[in-house]
């Protein structure tokens, strides 16, 4: 019996998850929800209904997980805990200090429900958090470094979008290869953010802005720019559209930790990423998390969980005598 | 209150068992079990008793956790499910082919029991089959590759051991760089085995053995070296104390996946390990799956169990609220 899909939100996260599910033959797109008016929302799935959020309570019995693809800023604070009560759910929901309240509350609701509720899913946090807690378990001693990129950040692409005069803008976030080799060689350095990252910008001012300007504006933006080496590119808008289309991302998490009765030997884990399209990995992320919802909730399962709280089995279509024999 | 372990077997697992302990301060080694005169061996843990293997079952409540530290071909097989009647136990059965029947005779001890087994607990098997496994399910179109090394393999350095004029052996196994470059950049191509690994063998030849003969043997050797280019190099005993007297390995386990609606997104998932102790690391990760198997036990489960069939939070010494607040 395949597992029936709800995406709520269809934007680049939503599309993610749509495709994803075409990948997964025990998973079917049963309904996509929007808050535009669902009559002007072309799906690239057929036979699927495009429905109101308003909409949504009536779908509570042919809906298994309903995949939450909104933002953390707003969307998803309101929107986890009211799904919670109606629906298995999956976000991706990315605050990181604001997670442990956003837990509580999708706790209690999910739980008042008799659902379950799978927060911050997708690489980070998700597959790199699950990595980084692995990987400290078994080497108590040593020091975990998370380094992202080369990739777009979209939040600090909004933040140079917000200064006046920039029309469009792309910001990649750098991981600085000295640093890396400096942790893979064993070293537990202390890094300052300038030591870990550099920031490459890409911007399109708009006609007769003062791009010295919005340089410096950029430059000096306090928390997103001000901490890192910060390069500003100005582009035209057909250099934008041809060389900047895309979402890539990744990186990677290092535990370098030691062991031995003097602990003589250094090892190291390394758990990278290389992604051609960060929304779509996160989307293929989700939709192994909704399986395990899924199958959580029938053996009666209820309340919030992470990545931390779900045994691995729970995410492959596979059985586990097939895991046993062939993964293992 | 710590977690009691118990050591069964004081080889090289067995001590990077005893000296993962200090590094877990919620862990507390409680007795050395071993089938040698319990007065001959010597142990680093002071005020810790080493009893024959034969007084066992005597330890059933002064031992929470018992980590079977023998090897697979002969030991565990045997050892591990007259033990997981006794005792929740832990191993690190690494005959892939026989996991499956493995696990059925351990599962079936184990329920009778009433205790806790967890099986094939390591790196690979263990962190790496997680691996394959977590990345399987988050890129279901693709492919994995597994290289190991450069490290030293323990069964080739004794199947070398065993032709006639070799007084010592070491066999390092080695990843081939262009086979690992491809894969990395996003092909999926099906290797031989030569196209994957080499192998570099350093021997002690006995005096007056025939060097070529030994040399031609090794080469010729089916499953061992006859499908890999391989190298022998002859030492003296002094280079082979000098120069091969650790235990390093490691490797990594690649999946690389496509997604998008027409698989235009290449995604590239990559987990590595860079070992100076083979054994320490494995023993680290014993230790880790050891404190899970108390909990779970402690929680009434009971049976046969995999790294897929774990909660990774299980693990981690720290609460779901610290690893949400520091981990997610």
């Amino acid at each position: 019996m395949s597992i029936r899909i709800g995406i709520l939100g269809y934007g680049n996260l939503g599309r993610g998850v749509e495709s994803a599910i075409r990948q997964n033959p025990d998973t079917v797109l049963a309904a996509v929800f929007t808050r535009r008016d669902p009559g002007s929302l072309k799906i690239r799935t057929e036979g699927v209904p495009v429905v109101s959020v308003d909409q949504a309570a009536d779908y509570a019995d042919k809906i298994d997980v309903m995949i939450l693809c909104g933002g953390s800023a707003t969307d998803l604070p309101v929107q986890t805990p009211a799904f919670a009560r109606l629906f298995n759910v999956i976000n991706s929901f990315d605050t990181h200090a604001r997670i442990p309240e956003h837990f509580a509350a999708v706790d209690q609701a999910a739980r008042e429900g008799g659902k379950v509720a799978v927060i911050s899913v997708g690489w980070d946090p998700g597959m790199f958090s699950l990595n980084r807690m692995i990987a400290s378990a078994c080497l108590p001693e040593g020091a975990n470094y998370t380094f992202w990129g080369r990739g777009v950040s979209q939040g600090h692409s909004d933040a140079i979008r917000r200064i006046e005069g920039v029309e469009d803008a792309r910001q990649y976030t750098v991981p600085v290869q000295e640093a890396v080799d400096r942790v893979r060689g064993g070293e537990h350095p202390d890094f300052t953010a300038r030591q870990m990252h550099t920031r490459e910008c890409f911007v399109v001012a708009r006609e007769g802005a003062d791009k010295a300007r919005i340089e410096k504006e950029i430059k000096e933006m306090p928390n997103y720019f001000a901490d890192y080496d910060t390069t500003v590119t100005f582009i035209s808008k057909e250099e934008m559209r041809r060389d900047h289309a895309e979402l890539p991302h990744g990186g990677f998490v290092i535990r370098s930790g030691v062991t031995g009765f003097d602990g003589e030997h250094t090892q190291i884990i390394e758990y990278s990423l290389k992604l051609d399209s960060n929304p779509e990995f996160t989307s293929s992320v989700l939709i192994a998390y909704a399986r395990a919802a899924a199958r959580l909730a029938s053996e009666g399962q209820s309340g919030a969980k992470t990545v931390f709280d779900i045994a691995p089995a729970y995410l492959s279509p596979l059985s586990g005598e097939e895991l046993r024999a062939h993964m293992l």
